[in-house]
């Protein structure tokens, strides 16, 4: 259905609406009729926001992350241990990890995992700055926190290789029961592995 | 859940997205995100095809719906019979209406419909602008196509009162079963009206 709107203003804001993911050309009629009934200053300052965000945000030259300056937040305070790197996938997860609270190192974000079959290969990640930052920095433990998918454990492997002559502690997120999970639901995989990788009692005690 | 994402520009832009109709703030960071990967000049457009189309796009000062002139396309076209006009509850009904191409007249378009639920009275619609236009202009015939619920019923029977004393044929949407629908899933008061209103088989031939 390629409905014309009478107005070809409406027509290309619908456009270009329903070319973002998940939003189809009846949802992208729907968000344009609701900008029209709001109010002129809330729907103007949107598309401000947008065009602002595209055109300023960079990616920090050290870890990828996003960034308004050369080098992000993360990277540059000196609050956080710059000795400790926790590898993720994409921004999205940084920002997942940052809500955790728990980890207060610096991150170090790939672009993606190597995937043959979407035509992902090593050098289209920054596995290389990785490797770099691990040899001029002075980095003690590099985290692995891909997602537990076959890509992510491939690119953990893979990285794991790559750092082998290095001095540096290679750790990997712990698998196993969710919190609040029940044991008859985990999956078979999960619970084996958090029986081979049970922890002492105590530890579970430790916080921050 | 109220993250900052170490960027004001990438909040701001969260915030605003978030604020549309059926996007929750995880969804706002999804679209955020994509557009900071998408093609600078695809967020852009975007962004400036929102503000264009909410500076630019008017109403219909005679029929009330969107517009880019003062009056619009639809009620300015020589070809469209001016004598009948559909009433619809909002632009989008318009749309709707087009899209099946089985009318050829102009619309009016109330901007909702009375409820008093709501406090949407009738001095918020564009009544008094319809009875404006059958005293005015050469109208023959109103079509009431507002939704077929208790609203839609009230606001009809309103308007049928209010045109009561002007020669105007008024008549409603036909209310029958689906077309493709099985006669097992219609509901009781759907096909109880559609025997009351059983119409001639030869009908059924007729197009336009």
């Amino acid at each position: 259905m390629n409905l014309s709107y009478n107005s070809s203003l409406l027509d290309s804001a619908v456009d270009h609406l329903s070319k973002l993911p998940g939003i189809g050309r009846k949802t992208a009629l729907r968000l344009a009729l609701h900008l029209l009934r709001a109010d002129e200053d809330e729907a103007i300052s949107l598309g401000e926001s947008l065009i602002e965000m595209r055109r300023n945000i960079r990616y920090c030259s050290k870890c990828h992350n996003i960034s308004e300056t050369e080098v992000c937040d993360i990277c540059s305070s000196p609050r956080r241990s710059a000795e400790v790197v926790c590898v993720v996938e994409n921004v999205k997860d940084v920002l997942t990890i940052e809500s955790t609270h728990e980890f207060n190192g610096l991150y170090h974000v790939l672009g993606g995992v190597i995937s043959p079959l979407d035509g992902i290969s090593p050098s289209d990640l920054e596995i290389d700055s990785l490797i770099e930052r691990v040899k001029e920095d002075n980095i003690e433990e590099v985290i692995l926190a891909l997602n537990p998918t076959i890509e992510g454990d491939t690119t953990n492997f893979y990285i794991f290789r790559k750092l082998a002559d290095y001095n540096v502690k290679i750790s990997v997120l712990a698998r196993g029961i969710s919190i609040g999970n029940e044991l008859e639901y985990t999956d078979e995989l999960t619970l084996g592995r958090s029986i081979l990788n049970r922890i002492p009692f105590s530890n579970t005690f430790s916080s921050k």
